[in-house]
């Protein structure tokens, strides 16, 4: 079987100034990345402020399992299938951290046929846009400790400093660590930690910034520490947030690439899914509203935790308004939530697949809730027998939506036409009434507890000692008026990983709250989540390298 | 008056096409990154490898002062001046490190009219070579902890550890740490640190590499660490090299930008000046080299350490050959060299002018002794007097040299035609007969002596406590043939920063020596050398800022 990298590699690109083009953009417009890579340039985003947006399709998954949804080939696939039957459409993805392709093998964007490239740079350094936003986050650590150093003079309390420091890289060690030893010109010892990049809110906060003056504006209100008697220190006490705008400047410019097909994709921001919203950059979404027909992209994990985020976060604060989503399952992911173990997922099981289907109902009526028409995309594998599909299709119907088989992964664009055609109807008959799940207005808690009995459906949820005082505090202070981020499995509407299906009734516990005053959310956090992985046993960087052609080999 | 960043800001840059053009590189053999910046990518490098090189000019300085010497903008000068006269003259200059310009303001690369351009990328992220050093070296340090917590099965003392991790930013809190707290999952804890970026291994490699496969080679050879019994573990026996190596790739391309007058500038690379070579790129400057009549280049610090470094380490292992050099001094820092306080410069002092001298005779001196014909360029500050410049050319003229005055900051490449001019005398006479200091066979100790006495004419060389018999153990190992980089402060010859002027007699204590394999070449630490530096009371950071127009301000 061919894999995605000898698919990528094999791809007839199109220079990306011929990419650009087709967005309506000329040579003065982009700031070219080498032959297949560019940025469209700040001046060229100023003009577009004034055009009407084109419509906004989510795509978005059944919770996710080892089976694998294929929820960005989907993304891809649509694209370029809505591009067939003649819409001008562009895909707008999340960049990838390059950390992680060390530990595990580096992802392709898309799989099979419907693949954004170049995949190699995509998963390398790209177009810096995570270092830049490492050097900006670290460059406000620095200047934490070196005011620290100097005297203080804001009184922050070195036991409160919540800013830690980022790297890309998976370091389990850099996790709990101590700094400042070695003697008085080393500064104060302290501990803290470091993140990996793409759970900065800095990451967040460039996916979330409209233009420059909305960057700058929301670097500075990033809470770093609070002092003895509480009181919030910020980027702008410290005077850190010109520079982290200086660093971030070029960072900000959405990236242009193309799928096999030669269309336009926008690849730009990779916020964390559970800390953060998971969603890509809001200035690439609205730019490429601006400049096509249709627009096409994805959040992160299941419908739950991902789409309930681009929805309640991002277009909340971007103005967006989506006019349908798209839901992805696979046979073998809805078997998965049926009860069927990985390794039985090659034999024929109509039972569990029905079973299943509870969990893609969920999120079914879960989107509706929103007021988004949603139809349910069925990504096929080739293991798929014509009963499971059936089982699937059936259950649709009677659910009151559609299950479209797709083939976009064998067959590229041409194999999504059908799902194309169906989005450009829900679009076309207007039957979207986005809104968002819970008011600006309403408690911080209650916003909480809306989105876990809502959306999760739990019976209840349990504050941990001091969420609730910490809320009240920050809602004193002035940001009762936030969303609210959920950081959760994403494997159970539960916080219990091994819950498949649709439970109900469970018990959500609170454990800790943070205060993202930059991106503009408040973070939930219900269970374990990891903010900096550790490295495998026997990390993929053992067998990555350059072969005799000098092309890049087991990174993929 | 006109300041550099002004003058920058009004430049006609041409597009880096044109500027590829002139170096007969078409569309194809260069990666852009935006209108006026470019990498020359590998597959053009490839071709160039049997074509001719042209001639290597190096210019160096006497010992610097607080009064500044000027030496890029004579680097700049000098190869603007050369194209002036018809010699197609490439320009090769080290890369700015990010983290320093938020300390202190960055620097233009050059200053007043002869300047290399675009300053603003040149001094943030520019085309991320320094980001993808810092990956590539955390990546190993990763990859060390993660190899202990699996097992450990190389045997790694984790006391014995001397692998640190970088980041480019000035950061004191990170020069001394403890890593791996917090529990089991986190790994065994220990001390370590950061440095800053351009201080690692890896940069000097990048630098010293002839293509992609020494530079997997190098990487490969460097040592990280000792086992319980001392054997040496490197990054191969990690393997580390191979994803290292593709981490690296983009960054080893050199870059191309241009200077005020459309000349082509490689700008590649940075390592430290003290515990590296301090030069840019051996294959920016093979390069350039291959593709220009002359090449004018420069070294870190003064003659003492700079050109020694850089004939010694840099041609030595790149087998390169200069045809001159240019010693760079101003009549200012030849008064502080003859012992003129900073504040009384604007005075002037004959006498001093000429006790200076003795230090600008002892680096003609030491450059003669490596068969190269020198120049000195009196690179003219608008307060220089008629009788002080007149100093110095009767000192030159005494002395079997020429000082030509130079105005290229005030006047661009017209300003220095002169200066070209005796250059290509210099060249085109055949005076130079190339030679290094000592040869690789010579014991690591005896090399040291060499330079402390020859160089920095010092009556004895001591060395600390252990350093003789590490030394041993190295050349047990087969290290001996390795060159020597001295780490020593840049201010005097001896190790004293105050002792101005040509000292001799002096003491040179070796407090501790580095081995770096990989690099290829060994480290003797004579003095306090910082290798992460701190911010400032009030960091540059805290007034940088975009304007109205979206310009960067506050940061030159």
């Amino acid at each position: 079987m061919t894999t995605d990298i000898q698919i990528a590699r094999t791809a007839r690109k199109l220079p990306i100034v011929d990419i650009a083009a087709r967005l309506g953009l000329g040579e003065g417009d982009i700031l070219r990345y080498g032959a297949d890579k560019a940025k469209i340039a700040h001046h060229a985003l100023n003009g577009l402020t004034d055009r009407p947006r084109g419509h906004l399709v989510l795509v978005t998954a059944i919770n996710p399992t080892p089976a694998g949804e294929g929820k960005t080939t989907t993304t891809v696939g649509l694209g370029d299938a809505l591009n067939r039957i003649g819409k001008r459409t562009t895909i707008c993805i999340r960049e990838a951290s390059l950390g992680p392709n060390f530990g595990m093998k580096g992802g392709a964007a898309g799989g099979g046929h419907a693949q954004i490239v170049p995949m190699e740079e995509m998963n390398l350094h790209f177009t810096g846009d995570f270092h830049a936003i490492t050097a900006a986050h670290n460059l406000l650590a620095a200047m934490i400790d070196n005011h620290i150093y100097w005297g203080n003079d804001l009184d922050i309390d070195t036991r409160r400093i919540t800013w830690r420091r980022v790297m890309d890289m998976n370091d389990r060690a850099l996790r709990d660590i101590v700094v400042g030893l070695g003697g008085v010109s080393n500064g104060f010892s302290r501990q803290t930690g470091f993140d990996i990049t793409v759970a900065s809110e800095v990451m967040a906060i460039l996916c979330l910034a409209h233009d420059l003056d909305d960057l700058h504006a929301r670097l500075g209100r990033i809470v770093v520490a609070y002092t003895r008697d509480r009181r919030p220190v910020t980027a702008r006490d410290l005077r850190a947030d010109g520079a982290m705008t200086v660093l971030l400047r070029d960072a900000l410019q959405p990236n242009l690439v193309q799928t096999l097909e030669n269309n336009p994709a926008l690849v730009h921001g990779g916020p964390f899914a559970n800390i953060a919203h998971g969603c890509n950059s809001v200035i690439a979404t609205d730019t490429a509203l601006r400049l096509s027909d249709y627009v096409v992209t994805e959040a992160g994990f299941g419908a739950d935790l991902g789409a309930e985020k681009f929805l309640d976060i991002k277009c909340r604060l971007a103005g967006l308004a989506p006019a349908a989503a798209v839901l992805v399952a696979t046979v073998r992911a809805l078997k998965m939530n049926g009860g069927v173990a990985r390794e039985d997922l090659g034999t024929e099981n109509v039972a569990a697949v029905v079973r299943g289907c509870a969990n893609l109902g969920r999120h079914l009526e879960n989107l509706r809730g929103f007021g988004l028409p949603v139809t349910v995309a069925l990504n096929h594998f080739l293991g798929d027998s014509a009963a499971e599909i059936a089982a699937v299709q059936d259950y649709c119907a009677r659910h009151g939506s559609t299950a479209i088989l797709c083939q976009h992964w064998a067959r590229g664009g041409a194999g999504a036409e059908e799902l194309a055609r169906r989005v450009v109807d829900m679009v076309e008959g207007g039957g979207a009434d986005f809104r968002t799940l819970y008011p600006d207005s309403m408690s911080l808690w209650q916003k909480i507890e809306t989105i876990c009995t809502r959306i999760y459906r739990a019976a209840h949820v349990e504050a941990l000692s001091g969420v609730r005082a910490q809320l009240d505090l920050w809602e004193e202070g002035g940001h009762g008026h936030l969303p609210v981020c959920i950081a959760k499995t994403q494997y159970s509407f539960s916080t219990d990983p091994d819950l498949r299906g649709a439970p109900e009734g469970h018990v959500i516990p609170v454990r800790e709250v943070r205060l993202n005053a930059g991106a503009g959310f408040v973070v939930a956090i219900c269970g374990e989540i990891m903010t900096m992985p550790g490295l495998p046993r026997h990390p993929a960087a053992e067998t990555i390298g350059l072969n005799d052609m000098g092309q890049i080999e087991g990174l993929f």
